[in-house]
């Protein structure tokens, strides 16, 4: 772990009053943990915007499950990335509807790549990749 | 399943190039399933902006577990909500951090909320919401 | 103008190099600017999250004035939303195409109505709503 | 201008009423317009992807007068680009806020860089980049 380091920052009374009942509502203890998540959300979106970039993130795909070869197809095409894609998880939402997470590591170009094969493919619903770190540099 | 419905749309002959380019390149097979993605990628965002309407989605959390009481809290936070949280999957990212995907399910207003919670937590370095849908409506 | 408070945040090393060079990239002078920025920027969406709330924001549309009766839809349309619209700037792009940026101010609810009753006339070719703050309370 | 092509589309009954009922919201007059929106909104993200594509935009900036020498500076800084600020508008909120838009045309790479030198000039309260298009390839 890092040291940590202590530096102070200035803000007029009325836009810290508004901070502070913002982060209340939001669930946060203190002003610096607040401060760094948004700091932190700012950089992993840096680290996606560089294609070179190892990143991790998840995959979101909901689909019928009586699609004829929907399921298959799903399987095979994420064994062609298995490099990428570290597990799954599968939840049965209804008699017809799965929903399926992917959760992803590897370069963020390659990432967005996957995420469009899979979301296009047809007999599913909505797809949707969500982006986060490995944590490694935040 | 509803019955299908053809209908026909008029596009000049410029932005059909365009278009049909961008979904080549999103690995669609034909324009009906990226004209219907785009529509169920809108109504979702419409689901989640209903404070009471049923939907799902996943909430993904990346931390250091060598935190102390991280995991305890996290878990012990679950809990409190499992009635949104159908499950959860845990990977070890490396010796340090951990990514946990959650899958939710319930109104759209308790899964912001239980997510804001989460993601509050001092130790969770990123944590992200991932909208879509149970299915049902798209 | 309200008092100026200074208050601490901490912060481990690395995370800290990391926010140094990602506001020297984006010209910040000092970290207390980009962190108040950053908290404007989500204090200005939690604004508009409000349907009743006072905002400002721009409506900006990119239309082929060439489309017959589109100019004058435009103007009437406009002038029925007058109370909202505070002035407008346009520009030619070229031989055909306009853009056009309206300053508005008022309810975020009506902003948006107007915003998507412009965004939808047929011959607005794209249009887009830029959310900001009348700067009261930020 | 290009000549008008039709072609037609399936899905399934319960989507498109669905559909139907957000363009009906949203003011739409009829599905292919919608539709045609949706594909020219994806082409706009699409164009300014590309850092050397050409295209057209909105700079949002709402600041302070009152903070000494922050007009001038906005001024010297605007000379700098003017072959990319084609023009700007400027609004008086109250008796301290102004809201100022720039339209901007040029390379999507530079246009960002002068959005984020504008925004993360102190005094400047909230700045926001708007992307739109020439209109010449939608």
């Amino acid at each position: 772990m890092s040291k940590l380091i202590r530096f102070g920052i200035s803000m007029n009374e009325q836009l810290l009053e508004k901070f502070d009942r913002l982060i209340v509502q939001k669930g946060y203890n203190n002003r610096s943990e607040a401060i760094r998540d948004l700091i932190r959300s700012q950089l992993v979106e840096l680290e996606w915007a560089d294609e070179d970039q190892e990143v991790a993130g998840t995959i979101t795909l909901v689909y019928d499950h009586h699609v004829k070869g929907l399921s298959d197809l799903l399987t095979d095409l994420q064994h062609d990335f298995h490099d990428l894609i570290l597990s799954t998880m599968h939840v049965h939402l209804d008699h017809f509807n799965c929903l399926e997470v992917l959760v992803i590591q590897g370069k963020a170009g390659d990432a967005k790549k996957v995420a469009e094969k899979l979301i296009s493919i047809k007999g599913v619903k909505h797809g949707k990749l969500s982006i986060t770190s490995t944590g490694k540099n935040i």
